[in-house]
């Protein structure tokens, strides 16, 4: 059995020689750059991956790996007009590189060149990718939706916030991996359970972000500790402190979310014990092993050798502790 | 054989009843009202009437039609932001009656929207309308790209701008009326003859709108007359002006396009007299026909009836003296 890294390698390799399109010069340019800023090629090495554990050639699952990268950046490029981010992996976005009309239109023939990667394959597999592939875009824009949505809410329930999280960034990580069973031609049952387990382990991983962006340690967190505090997001921490804290808490809580502080350390440090005392923090924590624990159930389902089980278990557990 | 009002009042229905998601609300509202601003829905009567013609049934042809027509109004929200345009068939654009970033997400379902309306085809069909829908696709997003860059370049070629124009807006025409006959299964033959058709059609269409910006007749033309004037449009009539102009017509011309000018009037008609005397406009009337011929020599080798034939014919005059 090969490793992340095997995958992740050929991935590079992959993206490094694909045909470019050069002219015009304007629309195909931030499409190299945003490529060219790297990234842990999750979401693409899983699609590899997946193939492979379930017997296919992982160059065969290669386009649609390079469909599920392309479309991720896609929605990286537009998100960040959206969110009017100046970074994106220590690098200039591509609206502050260039402009927002070349991040608009880099990113819709981004989404366009993602579809044909999907052209390789026979009909029967070509139209079986696609499928997925737009209902799996459509969520993600629709998460996007309510994330937009929320900033400006009030009312956000905690199945809302899931069902955000999940259609935003869980989705995706299912339907790379199912992409890899459905290039393996592997059986109906184990295409829907690899996309259970690898839906319920996004859930899991973002919650996972949610607590971190709280809780985790500056030296290894690599975003800045406290962001989501200080720009006002409804998180899962957030939204469960509002439900079981006291009414002393709630208050706090909504004040502190009302506007920018003056005094960020300050802000970060009471929200930070409210989400403590609320209860908040460990209830994200049983949360986030809910999830784990449910991902983990549909891999015992999983038509697979044991040692290939045990090695996706690895692989969950890894990346459940930040070390893919 | 139907008539083309027959198949709009078909798009039309098509249109109204087809399943509208409703959540998330602001996603989703934004398609609802452009696909609602009405038009002439040209191309996906296109669809429509071709797949008639090769003997297809055309409610067969529908979905196609419908992701053409989706495609064409995602393509609207994005230029439209693009070129801050404020109004579009006399209605608030999307981003001015929303905002920006509910133009870009908006449109970006849109497109995956369109290319799920193909799902309902048998997988080879699925995969050859599918191929065309994002080869063109990219084209149309490099025409918008070279549009966009002839803004700002003064040395922009007969050729490159015929290019523009054949990826911004004539292949979507061409390929369109490929999608009938691709429903219909005709053969390959009619398939390339078709799409040259409508391709050379869709060329000499925008060469007209570029003569009738100047020299149309401010009662039926539509848009406001001397438009491309005023906002220093590098058209056929300008880069051939350049061309075949005196030493003093091309300095004067430079001078014009160069600033918004203080006395539109003025400019106007300065312009367009440089036109005539510099015989850019009857070169364009030229260029017209000569497309329009092209257009009417790949009828010839059709495999249709006369009297079909006949139809397409008529259907191009009317078209090209707009009376469709």
């Amino acid at each position: 059995m090969k490793e992340l890294d095997f995958f992740k390698d050929a991935l590079e390799k992959s993206l490094g020689s694909r045909n470019v399109n050069v002219e015009p010069e304007q629309l195909y340019s931030p499409i190299n750059y945003i490529l060219s800023l790297g990234g842990k090629r999750l979401r693409p090495v899983l699609t590899l991956m997946t193939c492979d554990f379930f017997g296919g050639d992982y160059k065969e699952a290669m386009p649609a790996a390079m469909a599920v990268e392309l479309f991720h950046n896609f929605s990286l490029i537009h998100d960040d007009i959206m969110d009017e981010a100046p970074l994106r992996r220590g690098k200039e976005t591509v609206h502050k590189k260039w402009d927002i009309n070349t991040g608009i239109l880099s990113g819709d023939a981004m989404l366009i060149l993602a579809y044909q990667y999907f052209e390789s394959y026979e009909p029967a597999l070509f139209q079986e990718l696609a499928k997925l592939f737009s209902k799996t875009a459509i969520e993600v824009c629709e998460g996007q939706q309510y994330d937009v949505d929320f900033e400006t809410r009030n009312d956000v329930s905690i199945p809302e916030y899931l069902k955000m999280i999940e259609y935003k960034t869980a989705v995706l990580v299912g339907a790379a991996m199912k992409m890899g069973a459905i290039v393996a031609k592997t059986s109906k049952k184990n295409k829907e359970d690899i996309y259970e387990f690898g839906r319920n382990l996004g859930i899991a991983f973002q919650l996972q972000d949610d607590y971190l962006d709280a809780f985790g340690d500056p030296e290894t967190f690599g975003k800045q500790v406290g962001g989501d505090i200080l720009s006002n997001k409804k998180t899962f921490l957030f939204l469960t402190a509002l439900q079981s804290g006291t009414e002393n808490d709630v208050a706090e809580l909504r004040t502190f979310f009302k506007s920018k502080s003056e005094n960020n350390a300050q802000k970060i440090e009471k929200v930070k014990s409210i989400f403590e005392t609320s209860g908040a923090s460990k209830a994200t924590q049983l949360e986030i092993e809910k999830y784990t624990d449910k991902a983990f159930e549909t891999l015992e389902n999983l038509d697979l050798s044991e040692d290939k089980k045990e090695k996706l278990r690895v692989f969950a557990k890894n990346l459940m502790n930040r070390q893919v």
